[in-house]
């Protein structure tokens, strides 16, 4: 057989598998609780109304089975962009591309924007397959700090001031403000609007990804970046995938036409058109008037998951351990000793305590994080977190007490 | 607002929208008969099998809606292997990728083989999708001329040895070996002997892409060139397109375990997943064992389409035209008088007559075709067929006699 490697792009080089789709594959056995994936809840998929809308969605039309314009169902962009609208976005249907998921989107703003070597500033941790998406156009990913306000805009403009004197010039920031992957923390409104003032004064553009935007716990929800943006320096991602069903992959850019367009002729070499089913399901059920209700019932589903979470770390974890306090989304962010490395204790974990999670490592871009871990509340009932913390407490606090 | 061309990778001078996805809003207006979208006949859809299967999807498990594996669902992986066994491809679960349609793995490919400058042999005319993938990611690309046999070996074989002489040496060929798209035709059982030899003697891989295999008008199927296979040079496409319906956007690709691998890695960071609806939605519709009789009753449908086109255009068209016969698929393409300028008879041919084709120029890498014109017949009834054939042989005879 031919070795194949050495045909192999250069780019090969630069990709990488995920470690968290490697963990989906740790969750197979039921008897391990399991904060590896960071999926949507499967049982509070809207079945009754998919099915509703699958008994009559085949006899109007074939728009659903037939392929689809490149950009998307027309009404299900113009229905997107009414969603915009409400949530400060002023939108028309030309600002909207309908993607395959938001990963999608991801795909072809890096391969629009990106040669190879290109500066990508990107949050550390960082949502994987965000990282991939860059990594994968040789985009060179450069990891700006987080704290609970999200970025920390002020070591950002250092590391610009310095970018700049060496003639490194960003040509975009990957960032996740709301509910972040994976540290679960939002970017404030003061930050916000410095990170627009960076983007002003170092000329890059802004990649706005908000999958988990709606999936918020009470406060008021900041303002988008892309509310902010008056020269067309935001590209916004949004997704159907959190909020009504992954399944679909069905997620939208909102950029200016220009934009559109160009995304749209890299989109017809790509994959010719998002999936007609998914399209065509994901708009009857925004016509069907009960997304809205479906949403405030996963906000109370992901909040008590959230809730269970925080209570049984408090009430678990050693001294020593610190993590975060999300305001919605998916995502608690934990941070151990730095003499504990999270990827050689998960085996530990699984064996002993059938407890899965994601070593931190794979969000770091400059090889830190050994210590950090990410666990998704959104998957597991209450009763097995509280029992999951319980566990992956035992494992740490021997892991602790072996070191002393 | 800002410029956002300043912005751009290199490779977006690479990129090209196509003329085709432009010319199916020509055919919105349904005074037009149209041949110009390929797309499959909407009418054959099997609108009660896929809703009996809608009907009790999402009872028995959720897999349908949540994120499914980047390889694939495994049961639809095992399922397409089996029908490639069937095939003469001996396939294993691990053999196959799933694919958001097959011109996703046609990106997927250039991604993980195409280094900007990277030589790739073409068929001239060939598949503006394939072209338009691997011109994303910067390749060269190569015409090899057709004829009624389908790739001109013995020219290639001058080709090859032409470019070894300069250094030059192709990573693959993009080939439709059946009913191509856009012409019709059929690669010779000893072409596919006389490519395979070629790809070893110059060590470059075949892709070979088969969306029309199944739609076969009678003749004895030729074997896949991946039957021939051995030494996993071969990395065969196929898809579900236009043997079920294109809007649930699932294709497959077949290739050696570790080009898989390569492939999933490069698919995590572009969507993560296929659509987990049609990729359940076509397991559904394999297991439901009805999916054979389906295609039987489409190559009647598209065989007596194919019969109208022939024979309208033997009867109306002009002596100066020539045409393909083709023995499954979609389409006829037709050589007009080199006088002729078929992009620029498009608007007569619109406005005075109502009838829509492809200009052929699109197909070709090298500028020529500028005479040569691409018809689908899968989407007209035959009475259509018959009487659009007769409106561009006016369109064509008038255009002729202004010459003379």
């Amino acid at each position: 057989m031919l070795q194949m490697e050495r045909y192999y792009a250069e780019r090969v080089g630069d990709m990488q598998g995920s470690d968290i789709r490697d963990a989906f594959k740790l969750t197979e056995d039921t008897n391990v609780i399991s904060f590896a994936g960071g999926f949507p809840a499967a049982e509070a998929f809207p079945v009754p109304l998919i099915e509703e809308i699958m008994q009559s969605m085949f006899r109007h039309d074939y728009s659903g089975l037939q392929y689809g314009p490149t950009e998307g169902l027309e009404e299900l962009r113009r229905q997107i962009a009414l969603m915009m609208d409400a949530e400060g976005v002023p939108s028309e249907v030309e600002n909207i591309l309908v993607t395959n998921g938001s990963q999608q989107a991801l795909d072809l703003v890096s391969k629009i924007f990106l040669d190879p070597g290109d500066y990508v500033l990107v949050e550390q941790p960082g949502y994987v397959g965000g990282l991939n998406a860059i990594g994968n156009y040789q985009g060179r990913k450069v990891g700006i700090p987080m704290d609970d306000d999200g970025l920390r805009i002020d070591i950002m403009a250092n590391k610009l001031k310095d970018m700049a004197g060496k003639g490194q010039h960003p040509k975009f920031i990957y960032t996740v403000p709301n509910f972040q992957n994976p540290t679960g923390v939002t970017l404030s409104m003061e930050r916000r609007r410095g990170l627009l003032d960076l983007a002003r004064e170092y000329d890059f553009l802004i990649l706005e990804d908000n999958p988990y935007g709606n999936i918020s716990f009470g406060q008021e929800p900041l303002p988008h970046m892309k509310t902010m943006d008056e020269e067309g320096r935001v590209i916004y991602l949004g997704s159907f995938s959190k909020i009504l069903i992954p399944g679909a992959r069905i997620g939208w850019v909102v950029a200016s036409p220009v934009v559109i367009r160009q995304l749209t002729i890299a989109k017809q070499g790509t994959d010719l058109c998002s999936s007609s089913l998914g399209m065509k399901l994901v708009l009857e059920s925004v016509l069907s008037g009960k997304l809205d209700a479906h949403i405030e019932s996963l906000k109370v589903i992901y909040r008590r998951r959230r809730d269970a979470m925080l209570e049984a770390l408090a009430r678990y974890m050693p001294s020593e351990v610190r993590w975060t306090h999300p305001q919605g989304g998916f995502f608690v962010w934990l941070r151990l000793p730095s003499y504990i490395d999270t990827k050689a204790l998960l085996p530990f974990a699984l064996d002993e305590e059938k407890v899965a999670y994601v070593s931190g490592k794979g969000f770091h871009v400059d090889g830190t994080g050994h210590n950090t871990i990410r666990l998704a509340y959104s998957q597991a009932p209450e009763a097995h977190i509280t029992e999951g913390i319980h566990r992956l407490s035992k494992v740490i606090r021997r892991r602790i007490e072996t070191a002393m």
